[in-house]
């Protein structure tokens, strides 16, 4: 079992304007309301998967119970560990004019850290991979993605780190398997700009394999001293959110089926690329993630990048 | 008692967001929920005068109780009419690093639109004056705010009307006593981009009392054949939202009082104004009020303006 933990959830809600202008005001329409948070995301492209995943999170209010439906609906298995705090809403603004997406996040809040580690602490032994993926909640000790990492390396499994800020580089400290930040959370961790560069400086410091997702640019990913870039052969336009949910995924998938870092490159690529051409976070069309997998150009950069 | 009357209530939620960046995620922060929506302001602002005012709205949902919870909370005493839809939402998002204000409003909805209508009839003829404030329900008949301004006339009670698109329209034909429109509000009855020769063509079509709202630019107002212009001495800045409720809410008292036109359009300029030195729409500082009052510049455009 892959399991998936986050205890910043959200629930989904886009919103369509025929044009939207700041400053002004702008008659919205929802058109969605959607289980949502990286970690759901992930959860719900390894259920597409066919593997066997499940969701740890929290849930408070009736945007909880909103939430849990649609966990149900999904087909996600879960478990929620109750807060007082509703749980937050994500609203995505779409500009039906430019086609422009933009988003608003709520805080998420977990009331009872220490609940939500002792539950994660009763789940890990029956995981086989563990992924910690989305934001820390507001409210939670800042190294508290870095106790998830150390509970779980401690049982010998492995994990795949998807966060950002204070939080990802406490976390790096507790030596996850594997970290996927996007090119702002390699900023985060390493003082460079070029992304290359920042990801051989934080594979270097906390001896993880970084995996780095760099939007339209594709995957850079640094083992050791190597490092490879990965992308797709034609340029995508699409959906980008979600992109980096999708390859967390398939790390997650590679890292419990003992994949080589080849063909596991590839399929990040391969089911990020389906993920951008879905218009939905955490679905992808399977004739485009078969299409994609053979369209990957990857390439080795090896020291000349360093 | 004045009774005012809106199927289109809103939970209003101000969420505050450092810097609002269109095509990328924004976090942001909930700083307030409220009891919202035009003729909720205006009966808020008609209990802060001292006037007996009642709401006539909807309620449904989550939304729905926290609205009622909220009504009671500003003293606004009122009649919910249930809906099964939930009470909508409506957002100002604030960026706080250029003080800029952009509103999302989502669709009222009211279900049940002649179940509205006759909780309206049997609370009218108790009434002194009708305020019909605020847009129609996505689902309610074009003819809605017309055939609730027949009913209120049909009684004898003077109606003061604050609508807009289609549905403006089809009131004004039904004759309400007073209509305050905004510029936009007036290029949606007459084809005019001038707004004194707009409320000029309203006035001599529709035989109503014009009383327009130009924002910086103060009042226009048309009886007849005679324009009136009044504005604040000097030029106000603040909040715009709830100034033209702050116009509405002292056209309803002067109706109730029988205030002549000079005094009438003085009061709604001093309140108004009272209403954008407000930071929260509905609401006004007794000093603020005051001191507009005696600072009102009104002058006669006569037949000058024709």
């Amino acid at each position: 079992m892959i399991l998936c933990v986050s205890a910043s959830p959200a629930l989904d809600v886009t919103y369509r304007v025929e044009r939207l202008t700041v400053g002004a005001t702008n008659r919205i329409r929802e058109t969605a309301r959607r289980a949502g948070g990286k970690a759901t995301n992930v959860a719900r492209l390894l259920v597409l998967l066919g593997q066997d995943a499940r969701l740890l999170t929290t849930a408070g209010g009736e945007t909880g119970a909103e939430l849990a439906a649609g966990l149900s609906r999904l087909g996600v298995g879960h478990d929620l560990v109750p807060t007082t705090s509703a749980t937050r809403r994500t609203f995505a603004l779409v500009d039906e004019t430019t086609d422009t997406v933009t988003l608003l996040n709520e805080p998420a809040l977990v009331d009872d850290w220490p609940r939500f580690v002792a539950r994660a602490a009763e789940l890990i032994p029956s995981a086989e991979v563990v992924v910690l993926s989305g934001s820390l909640p507001a409210d939670a000790p800042v190294d508290g993605l870095a106790r998830l990492t150390s509970l779980a390396r401690g049982h010998g499994r492995p994990v795949v780190l998807d966060a950002s800020g204070p939080a990802l580089l406490a976390a790096l400290a507790a030596r996850p398997t594997v970290v996927k930040p996007n090119a702002d959370e390699l900023r985060d961790c390493a003082d460079e700009s070029d992304p290359v560069l920042a990801a051989r400086a934080v594979a270097d410091r906390f001896g993880v394999l970084v995996v780095a997702s760099l939007g339209a640019d594709g995957l850079v990913a640094v083992a050791g001293d190597t490092a490879w870039r990965a992308r797709p052969r034609r340029r995508l336009t699409g959906n980008p959110t979600g992109a980096g949910d999708a390859v967390v995924a398939a790390l997650a998938r590679g890292l419990r089926a003992g994949t080589a870092l080849g063909p596991l490159l590839a399929d990040c690529v391969a089911l990020a690329a389906a993920a951008v051409l879905s218009p939905t976070a955490g679905e992808f069309e399977a004739a485009d993630y078969q299409r994609e997998s053979v369209d990957v150009i990857s390439e080795t950069l090896g020291r000349a990048g360093r």
